[in-house]
């Protein structure tokens, strides 16, 4: 009988969003249908969506998904977002995922560092490992 | 007059705690008030409040907080919590509250990277910077 491991390990993408276009990260809607579309494109299965607006400009909304969650906070005056999406298991693909929200944001380049998390280094305690990059989006420019 | 300004600043603490206690990281209503908690010592304000129970034994939560997030994803099975708080602003505190939710988590151990997101270097483009280190919590175990 093959045991099931439901393994820790997670995928989490930290993203800053640069020259996003304001008219799309400004609005809760927009934030929200990109955000949900991130998720189905990841593979990931949505359970929850909290999605507000912040004083002066911003959208701030999280959405849970099995055992992760995808997050943004905008700047809309600023055409900054930071953008969070961290998925667990192999059904999922959270890159896809990132790179669909960053450019549906409208972005010109981005900043990120891909966090890979829960990994055991032996005797139950649990590391994570950083890479970080630059990435441009000419077609939004 | 001086013009009001809305920092992009934030400070993101990623951390794996390990050595939890399982009773807390399994339990929706102990993470939800633990959370809850961290968000209060924070001085951040709660918008809205999402704890699922996920299989076989996880718990999955999310607070969304005013343009910030604080959430968690648990293995009680493996003692491992992954914890996020992120925090925006000069009147909160993040690494007061991520070291009191890992140490209500009862961690033993913890590995943890600071991001401050959200840096302008210049023309509107935003970067992040970090530093990761190791917490122990002698007290708990």
């Amino acid at each position: 009988m093959v045991k099931k491991v439901h393994s820790s390990i997670g995928h989490h993408y930290i993203v800053e969003a640069s020259g996003c276009d304001p008219k799309v990260i400004g609005s809760v809607e927009k934030v929200q249908q990109i955000l949900v579309k991130a998720a189905e494109i990841a593979g990931a299965q949505v359970w929850s969506v909290s999605i507000h607006k912040f004083p002066p400009k911003g959208v701030s909304g999280v959405i849970v998904i099995s055992e992760s969650h995808i997050s943004t906070h905008t700047w809309p005056e600023y055409g900054y977002g930071a953008l969070d999406i961290y998925t667990c298991g192999n059904r999922v693909d959270p890159e896809k995922a990132a790179f669909y929200a960053v450019e549906a944001f409208g972005a010109s380049t981005s900043h990120i560092t891909e966090i890979t998390r829960g990994i055991e280094e032996g005797d139950r305690i649990y590391y994570h490992s950083l890479i970080t990059w630059e990435e441009d989006f000419a077609g939004n420019k």
